[in-house]
């Protein structure tokens, strides 16, 4: 799993700051998640392939989380894009783009799907054999998901070794992989642990941006990886975070602490902070696990 | 008259070229035209005050002239704005902006006027004592429309030490330079002619992106100081202009030519051609008096 952040400022577009997208690498997928104005800009500048994305996930409809979508669906069809769309977010995301579509007369010439969300329960909204993807029900001035990405187990690893040793013939090393037993060259039932050693342990992404402090996720999220939350504020500002129904750095710690995630990464910074690495200091009071999100920044989840 | 060239390439954003926005300055007031994605970024990056914007005017509805529009809007709302904004464009540009308020729940605290376009003929669509503006009516795709921004005379120039001799009293300065008449403080009429000279001579400068060749608007831009006039080809690909309804650069120097304007811009050049040089050169061959748009350039109208 690697997180490549576009953008992790809030509001407003800067000189040399983003408004939040992310792409989100898993077992060679690319999901991304948000996507303010000038996604499309910060994907050739971090040099993801724009054909590698085929879902989009929109947590909410406030500008600097969507503003790029319409943009960066235009340009995949200006670079004669073939391959299929999907996109995820609130009802209503349909309208915005079809309207902007039908009034510049660009249809797509690619499939295009919207799957637009209205539950306010964590909802299955995308599986295939290696994850799954669900939102988290998030708080904030309107209708907003996190989403949680879920890897599968992958196949059981094949110590070679052994497998010589108990004399299985090559045909049935994939049956191994997928947790059978399997008989020998010469007979033998051969029970799968003793030629297989468990799969790499699965990893899951959390991403909640943007919300107040909401409690209420938390044995959604727990034990996960890696949990993304929105810190738009620092405690010296607290009393704008309730209000605008943000969180501080101090509140997203807390979730990850009562969560129990490995590892905490902040973003969605006020810009009125000049000095982000008041953020880390403030979480790891509590969660030392911290790290910082900023423009442009490769996390890998090992 | 001065002209900051925002963005002027055709299409797509990529990460070092920018869709089209400009500002035209007249006479200490700011016009925005066009508005492609990331124009507020560029805005930050020129240095152009937001305040200073009342006035934007969208040619049509193709997302490279229009998809930073509504960030624009949103950011001026989160800056708390109260100076009023109007937007001049096609019909269905309200629709577009509302919808994404509406659904953010972010209506503006500053009031926004939407003045939307139909015609087909020129129209004057703002007035104000110091210019003038007018669409240019334009062939392309869909309905677009140039904009013709025309200065009105201003006053005439007071020349002082004629005004002393002929012992015009300091009152009377202002009648002078509105072109009336005065009586001396002797008794005598003085007529206007003696004591001024003539105003500045008025400066205009027609916009025309995106459009094809398209002889109809000669007459209307006529004699322009500068006519900024699209060439998203060059003569190579000519065969591409006329179905996409773009101009090369040629066509736009014949234009310009005919028209009998003083200086032409060139711009909204297709981002496959590395070299702009090659569009000055191609146009100068026609009309000497040439020059690039890029990204950041400021022409000062002469």
């Amino acid at each position: 799993m690697k997180l490549n952040i576009l953008g992790c400022y809030a509001a407003t577009p800067r000189s040399f700051t983003n408004p939040t997208s992310q792409v989100l690498e898993i077992k060679n997928e690319l999901f991304l998640i948000d996507c303010g104005e000038g996604t499309q800009v910060q994907l050739r500048r971090n040099k993801i392939k724009f054909s590698r994305i085929k879902h989009v996930f929109i947590s909410h409809l406030h500008g600097d989380h969507c503003y790029g979508l319409v943009g960066l669906i235009s340009t995949f069809r200006l670079l004669n894009r073939e391959t299929e769309l999907h996109v995820y977010g609130p009802k209503g995301i349909k309208e915005i783009i079809t309207i902007q579509l039908k009034l510049s007369n660009s249809w797509t010439n690619y499939p295009l799907y919207f799957h637009e969300l209205s539950s306010k329960e964590p909802q299955l909204i995308f599986e295939n054999e290696k994850l799954s993807v669900e939102t988290i029900p998030l708080i904030h001035r309107i209708y907003t998901n996190g989403f949680l990405f879920k890897e599968k187990p992958g196949d059981r690893k094949l110590l070679i070794n052994k497998a010589v040793e108990y004399n299985i013939d090559v045909s049935l090393y994939k049956s191994l992989k997928k947790g059978k037993d399997v008989t020998s060259e010469s007979g033998e039932l051969v029970r799968n642990h003793l030629v297989t050693a468990p799969p790499e342990p699965t990893k899951s992404y959390a991403y909640c941006s943007d919300t107040a402090f909401n409690q209420k996720m938390i044995p959604q999220i727990s034990g996960a990886t890696v949990l993304y939350h929105e810190s738009t504020f620092l405690e010296d500002k607290a009393e704008l975070a309730f209000p605008t129904k943000h969180s501080t750095a101090k509140e997203a710690a807390q979730i990850a602490k009562e969560a129990g995630v490995q590892k905490l990464i902040l973003g969605h910074y006020s810009t009125r902070y000049s000095n982000i690495n008041l953020f880390r200091e403030e979480a790891a009071g509590i969660f030392p696990e911290v790290e910082l999100a900023d423009d442009g920044k490769v996390f890998v989840f090992e």
